[in-house]
C-alpha cells in the first residue's frame, strides 16, 4: 500500500544548511520563519488565527536513507528510531510545535522554528493542550538530556 | 511533487465504525488498543519503552475527499480545516498521543486510543514534555467547546 500526498505549501526559515541547526523548537526560542501555504488551500486557514500555537508536519525532504537504529544528538548510544525524533525514519513526517504570530493571507508568522528552509509542508492542525497536554512521568534515555536541548545543534548525521 | 509513504504498522482498536467513536484521546481515557508494527521496522522500536506516551502519527484510511471547510464535532459554525483536527484535510495525516502500557516484540498496547481498527501507521515519535508542551493561552473557537470533547463522540459526516 502506497500512500501519496502532496505538499500544501514551503516553509521559510533561517536555517539554509543542516549543519548547526537547533534540534527541536525547545531550541529555537525566539527565532522567526513563515510558513506559506499554497494558495488553492488558503481557505482552509479560516479561524487558525484564534490559536496561539500550531502543529507543523512536514517531510524531511533532505533525508535520503532510512535508520531503524540511530545515534541520537542528545546521547553517545544507538537508539531505536521510533524513540527518537530523528529524521532518517521510515516515513520521514517532521513534527513541530510553534507559535503562530500572525497570518496574512496564505502566509503564516511563526517564531521557534527548527526546520529547515524551503521544508514541504504537509498539515497544519491546531494545538489545544484539552488534546496534547498528557502527564508524561517517563522519557526514556531522554531524561539524563534534560535541558540540554536547548543548546545542542545539528551536525551532518542526518543528512 | 508526489511525496509517496508506506505504512510501518497497522492500530487495532475497539472501533470498527467511525459513527460512536471519540473524537480525540482526551475522549478515549481507558480505552486499549494495540499497534502492530511490522516485523520488518522491529529494530526501531529499541527504547521505546522507557516512555509512558507516544505520539502515533496514522493515514485516514476511510476519508474519500478533502473539505477546506468543515462544521466540527464541537461547534455549529463552518471552521477552516487546519483550525480543526477533523479527518478530511488535503493530506489526511492523524494525530494521536497515546499512553503506552508496554511493548512485546513488535506489538505495542495503548491506552487512550481514539482510532479506527485497522488504520495504517506511518510513524511512531516519543512524547516528550520537554519539546512538546507549550503555553498556550489562546485556542480559538474550542474555547467555547472547553470539555466537551470527553462526552462528544463521532457522526458520520466525515466518512
Amino acid at each position: 500500500m502506497e500512500i501519496g500526498y502532496r505538499p500544501i505549501g514551503i516553509i521559510h526559515s533561517p536555517f539554509t544548511e543542516i549543519e548547526g541547526m537547533p534540534i527541536q523548537p525547545t531550541g529555537a526560542s525566539g527565532i522567526r520563519g513563515s510558513v506559506e501555504v499554497f494558495p488553492e488551500f488558503a481557505e482552509g486557514l479560516k479561524d487558525l488565527d484564534g490559536f496561539s500555537h500550531v502543529i507543523l508536519l512536514y517531510h524531511f525532504h533532505q533525508v535520503r536513507e532510512v535508520k531503524l537504529v540511530v545515534t541520537p544528538f542528545m546521547d553517545p548510544q544507538p537508539r531505536g528510531v521510533f524513540a527518537t525524533r530523528a529524521p532518517k525514519r521510515p516515513n520521514p513526517i517532521g513534527l513541530s510545535i510553534v507559535k503562530l504570530l500572525s497570518i496574512e493571507q496564505n502566509v503564516l508568522r511563526v517564531e521557534n522554528v527548527d526546520i529547515l528552509d524551503g521544508t514541504p509542508l504537509l498539515d497544519i492542525k491546531p494545538y489545544v493542550p484539552e488534546f496534547d497536554h498528557h502527564p508524561a512521568d517517563r522519557v526514556g534515555w531522554l531524561a539524563r538530556a534534560k535541558g540540554q536541548v536547548r543548546r545542542q545543534k545539528s551536525d551532518s548525521r542526518f543528512r
